[in-house]
């Protein structure tokens, strides 16, 4: 196995150049004084490079030439070589002078897209974002042609290893005629609950720490290899090992910062339950970023916003914060949990409407990939698909075209994992349901000890041993489709409401 | 200027990572949890590696050759091709093999240390220690061949550069002539002090930390590029203006971390002072271990624990503790913060008798590098030296030679630049009271604007564009003697006292 041992060292230092990477990314927002921003710049660009020249050594492609030889190699191991090669494939793919063309593309967009959104410039934009999107073509064309897809997927491919558009196509068209219809429904069935309260703070910051923390604790959270600070924008990040959450805190309204904690607490748990054997190495790594998102949103959607857990949790919220009257009890709890709205804002969605707001960035970003939208007709393009989708029309790009960063940051092919995780959640925790008929019963205890342990074993220990969909159909039984999905969004809104 | 531009921008990315590391370095400290510390190790020693290979990288050398026919260059660019030529030959002068052996003994004793210190159990440490102690005499060899410097000059030189241990022995016997009597009648003249009562706490810890941040303000230090944080041992830290440091609170006890955060302002106002034009370049680097320990003790040690300064400061601390009684007056606390004791740890010690603690260290690990004392009979040295220097006699190892890390962790050439600090810094604050002579009064006003003055421009804004010598004969008008020093305590422990 020395030729495979050779290959696997090599990817352990490139892992502990992505483990530095990570700490730095999660100290810029958490932890960093402002002037420190262009020192914090270099460095991460610095060992940017130094990481894509360690992957992109010709000695991997003879490595791993020599170690497919290897005698004596496990699943684990073939799997390994097989993420290997997916990853240097990718990584060669596209010249350095292109990468960084792109690189300061991005820069230049990002920048510029923070003044744009605030005076909802769309016309500002066009020239950086043209920019942008010509470089993001090329690239989807230089990954494409070494990996025999179009260009699209080859963008898709960066985020959702395996994943096709036209398999998207097809969930995501299932469910554009569902929505629209089922979002009236839900509005409806809304309008005839009763009017709850307001919850009345304020809600000082320390007492919704400690309950992030509690609740942290009750999933399984393991506080000796990770934490919980502050940021501007929450997320999940650090290192092997040293998986950090960060949430923000509101004191007029804590039911955010604590289910964006429980969100958070999804991903973390999944990056701990990674194998610690193969931890260092691409086959350790979390699957794809459906599989992530499906991590995150079966914590917080299916788990967490359950009337089961919000029956548990409800009187722990109140007793913290001395809350008292109709607006503390579960049930109004769990109504202001699964509120429902039409709004133009994808990150301030529920779970409702989010897929539709999703649905629109993925079939424009890939009409415009394709040449088959140009830039300059997007607003109206957008504008026309919030009305056909969610029955809304943006009054303006800032509450359009321009809200997201994904696009100025050349993150194209992103999108369509946020909803295909909310399908695989779906599916995983019907799954795990049938699985384990407790698994429910002990979430109302608080008791997520059950799920955990079915997580484990079917998703966060398997890191990339199995392809998503393999995964998947391995788990729950079969692939992907949008039905779960669906008779979860009715019942929960159209039944329990 | 073209070879020139390419050196310098092979610094910068060198110094991108050494930035990098500082961030993890500090993570490690302040806020990493348990379970992560070896994925950081990993991450810490691969970038560690990256930047030896880019240090040591052959086209460096011919660089240096091809940058020093460049025509235009100024001062600060014959400096820095100086500077990088020193790392250079520093870098290159120890063969890998070496570098990984010291790495890995010093890990081994290291860990081995920890259990021998608490058991003060020197016989079983004597095999770990043997090793390094060989290892870095070779390593001196193997420096001291490259620069012409005998070992243990050549290990001195890596935290002094340009010092000589043969200077070193002449102001060292100068002040172990000094000290003994100087101790004997400073303890005399204490015992003739009225004695104070107690500082009743408890110190919330919330409070410290306020009052410390409030001095830090008034120091100058900026708070846009630095931080203050807690750790188990106080260091000034961080990156390229992200200069960071940290203490440690005692509820019971507020004065030693809160003239601990002074301490280590005055090392990070060095750092934030350092020319910005050659921030990542070596010759914008801080000059030497001695001149950053001169920071700190000038802050402390000669501004911060005069007279003037308590009179200051006094009156805040009994406000913001809530403070009451003669413990709190400004005199009885200026007593407190001069008080002299004969101990035997070093890092406990006042600023009387810890000269007395370097220069026995200083004396045995010469001894112990040039072969003229066996590491076997270390602790009889140590006692009979402390009888010498102090007058008094360690129990056991532990609070005897197995005190310090710094000989189990390969620090050898280290301990003298402790007092090479404390004299320059006192002939640094003397040399600018004599420049500015608002600078004193100034300090009791709480005004740290015209020292801080004087030091970014004789000091903190010179990086290392002189040698030590020359810097400090630019600032004072002499090379470092211990006359100043010698005067200083005399003044203060014998006179105002």
């Amino acid at each position: 196995m020395s030729a495979y041992s050779d290959l696997s060292a090599h990817f352990a230092r490139i892992s502990a150049v992505s483990n530095a990477l990570g700490i730095l990314h999660w100290d810029n927002a958490a932890m960093m004084p402002k002037g420190a921003a262009a020192t914090r710049a270099d460095s991460m660009a610095t060992l940017a490079v130094l990481r894509h020249d360690m992957t992109t050594d010709p000695r991997v492609a003879d490595m791993l030439d020599a170690a497919g030889g290897d005698d004596g190699l496990g699943d684990w191991e073939r799997a390994n070589l097989r993420e290997i090669g997916r990853v240097f494939a990718i990584e060669t793919a596209v010249p350095a002078d292109l990468v960084a063309a792109s690189s300061k593309a991005v820069s230049a967009c990002e920048m510029r897209w923070r003044q744009a959104r605030e005076d909802s410039d769309f016309v500002g934009l066009l020239p950086f974002l043209s920019e942008v999107l010509a470089l993001q073509r090329e690239m989807g064309r230089a990954k494409g042609e070494r990996l025999g897809l179009d260009p699209y997927d080859a963008l898709l491919n960066d985020y959702e290893p395996g994943g096709r558009s036209a398999a998207i196509d097809a969930l995501f068209d299932d469910l554009a005629d569902f929505l629209p219809g089922f979002v009236d429904e839900a509005l409806a069935a809304q309008a005839r609950r009763p009017a709850d309260p307001p919850l009345e703070g304020p809600f000082p910051v320390e007492t919704q720490r400690s309950l992030g923390l509690r609740f942290m604790a009750a999933l399984g959270y393991d506080f000796e290899r990770g934490r919980l600070d502050v940021s501007t924008h929450p997320f999940c990040g650090g290192a092997d090992n040293d998986v950090r959450i960060t949430t923000r805190y509101d004191e007029a309204d804590f039911t955010t910062a604590l289910m964006g904690v429980l969100h958070e607490t999804g991903h973390a748990l999944y990056e701990q339950g990674r194998p610690q054997g193969h931890m260092s190495q691409p086959v350790g790594q979390a699957r794809g970023m459906s599989v992530h998102e499906s991590q995150s949103l079966l914590i917080e959607m299916q788990a967490c916003r359950s009337p089961e857990f919000i029956a548990f949790a409800g009187p722990i919220m109140r007793e913290a914060f001395g809350g008292d009257g109709p607006a503390w009890t579960p049930e109004a709890l769990w109504r202001r949990y699964t509120r429902v709205e039409r709004g133009f804002i994808r990150v301030d969605a529920d779970e409702a409407t989010y897929p539709a707001h999703v649905i629109l960035r993925y079939r424009l970003e890939k009409a415009m990939i394709a040449g088959d939208l140009a830039l300059a007709d997007l607003p109206g393009a957008w504008n026309d698909g919030m009305g056909e989708l969610l029955g809304v029309t943006p009054p303006n790009d800032r509450l359009g075209c321009l809200q997201d960063i994904h696009w100025p940051s050349g993150g194209w092919g992103y999108f369509p994992t946020y909803t295909l995780g909310a399908m695989t959640a779906a599916q995983l925790f019907d799954a795990a349901k049938r699985a384990d008929p407790d698994i429910l019963p002990a979430i109302g205890r608080g008791d997520f000890a059950p799920l955990v342990a079915w997580l484990r074993a079917n998703v966060h220990g398997q890191g990339c041993l199995y392809e998503t969909d393999d995964l998947l159909t391995r788990a729950t039984g079969r692939a992907l489709d949008a039905g779960v999905f669906k008779a979860h969004l009715k019942r929960r809104y159209l039944e329990e409401a």
